[in-house]
């Protein structure tokens, strides 16, 4: 058996406690598939920026590099800026390594509730493919003025043909193996100079995959038919703020952002990819045990699928898909009383 | 009585319906209070664009200038695209008579399920307070390399300290007056340069105005909880593309973007303020007069508001409650059969 070199990063909150319990769910995987899997535990995170003064080292990514791939639990704690905690660390790592896909399943459980009155297990079944290393998140841009009365902050989205086509061609592909039907999330009717862009690419690289469906909706109509209608969708597309905004929506339209996982993909192995909870570090609850660990969990299982092992991976979500289904175990978050152990 | 001189543009499909059924309700407002309307009819329009190659005339705006108010249906015909038709026509006059308030309230109404569980009527009543006129719409970019590999599109948003503050002052006010709640939408984690300084100008403001609670909440977040807990929100304010973002995922989860209207506002006055419905042309359904008018009379009720009639305003939204709660009379889009005419 090879082993894979896995790197940890628990990062901060409840990331130290929903990473243990994946990692367990692993090595009963490994055990059972005969896999063998190694770990290398980073502790970088905003209690590393109190002590030390920066997220991770300067060689951070390079330490990161030879591992096969990543899974991190969450970034963020009370009185660190974000923008330095995320740029310090989870920004730098998805841009380093191009992983330019961010992929977030959505899925209704039976077992947990969609605050929507129509949506039942099985209903809603979807896959938001984001941009994730360009676009709207740029460091271009800056202030002018600081504190006169004419003070501007600019910031300058860029996209490019090369960035934009291969997260498409990635989404195409996707719906192809999927339901064979892709939607496009635009603004081109406000956001004149990038969003007609995208949305000509999207027409080039549809007339590429011929066999898919597809269509195009403006953000806020999408947004809005995220609650209305959620089951006409199954692979959506979007660049990297309106896959964020719709990933989030899409999980809370499912009931689980506890459970929500995400893959940060470098589809052609250059670099390692990453896996994540979608949730954050929630500082509020941690400490206490009582996190959810499927998001991390079923995060673990896309990680397993990227490596090739794919029957592993459907184990590990069969599982989830059993546990809420015919046991009563849930953390809080689920309207239950189970500690992240349990 | 003084006479109100009221700008009609009722603009392509379905506008072309609800602006007369909102005239009708005028009408008879005008003759129980006591009030006084004149009307001049604009038909700018796509089909005008089709005819003459342009929206509206060169000297549009300045046609517009002497009314107290504008009324506009919808605009947009599939062939035209968005950015011809609403740049043509839409946006200028926003910019034009610097309306940078877009204003767009939310209500769960008894007789109107929301696709929510748990939303009951009177449960969800939030306004959505929207920068109206610069941020993340920019006119500012281009493209750079058309049609090669390396081709890039790029977009400039740009927010103003004067821009900003003057529509936080308008929310942080409307908060004063209403339950004193305030959230205001961020990314400041991930647009480092814009949202940050949205972040400091809002907490300026809100030194300012010390009786209003408020927070802030990242956009994807903030998109969740409008799904997972509404009626948390009282007043929403948002950058132009965020609450553009809102207001639609807010009248979706309150069931009604056929009701949900608009008002955007010059609060200085020194222009014309106009108002129209939140649901577009809907060229679906356009001719067949089934198209809901509501969300164009409660927009009639906004401008009667704004035009210092605030009980003649109550009266109309009291009748749409009325209508809504006591009648089975509603159009297709909420479940009925009803014309627009009944
Ligand atoms: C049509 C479009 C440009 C417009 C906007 O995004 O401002 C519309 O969605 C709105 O909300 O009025
Ligand atoms: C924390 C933040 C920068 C990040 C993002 O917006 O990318 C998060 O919301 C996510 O979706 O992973």
């Amino acid at each position: 058996t090879t082993t894979h070199r896995i790197a940890l990063i628990p990062g901060d909150g409840i990331g130290n406690e929903v990473i243990p319990a994946a990692r367990r769910v692993l090595d009963t995987v490994a055990a059972r598939h005969g896999l063998g899997f190694s770990y290398e535990t980073f502790d970088w995170s905003c209690e590393r920026h109190a002590r030390l003064g920066a997220m991770m080292p300067d060689d951070g990514l390079d330490r990161l590099r030879g591992h096969d791939a990543i899974l991190l639990g969450a970034v963020g704690y009370p009185g660190v800026p974000d923008h330095v905690s995320l740029w310090g660390l989870l920004i730098p790592i998805r841009r380093g390594f191009q992983q330019y896909v961010n992929l977030r399943p959505i899925r209704v459980f039976e077992g947990v509730p969609s605050p929507l009155r129509d949506a039942g297990p099985g209903d809603v079944d979807l896959v938001v493919v984001r941009e994730n290393v360009e676009g709207e998140y740029g460091e271009i841009g800056g202030r002018l003025g600081r504190g006169l009365p004419e003070e501007m902050a600019v910031q300058e989205a860029v996209f490019t043909r090369r960035g934009v086509t291969r997260v498409l061609d990635y989404a195409f592909s996707l719906a192809e193996r999927r339901g064979g039907r892709l939607t496009s999330a635009t603004k081109s009717n406000g956001i004149i100079h990038t969003m007609p862009f995208w949305d000509e690419l999207v027409a080039e690289r549809a007339a590429a995959h011929p066999e898919v469906a597809w269509g195009q909706e403006h953000i806020d109509a999408l947004a809005a038919k995220f609650v209305l209608d959620p089951r006409r969708f199954d692979v959506v597309v979007a660049s990297n703020l309106f896959g964020d905004i719709l990933s989030d929506l899409g999980a809370a339209v499912a009931g689980s952002i506890g459970i929500a996982p995400a893959a940060n993909l470098n589809p052609e192995r250059d670099f390692p990819s990453m896996f994540e909870p979608v949730h954050g570090s929630a500082p509020d609850i941690a400490g206490r045990g009582v996190a959810n660990p499927l998001g991390a969990i079923w995060s673990a299982a896309m990680m397993l699928d990227h490596l090739g092992h794919p029957e592993a991976a459907t184990r590990v979500t069969d599982a989830i898909v059993a546990v809420l289904a015919k046991t009563p175990v849930r953390t809080p978050d689920l309207g239950g009383t189970a500690t992240t152990e349990e």
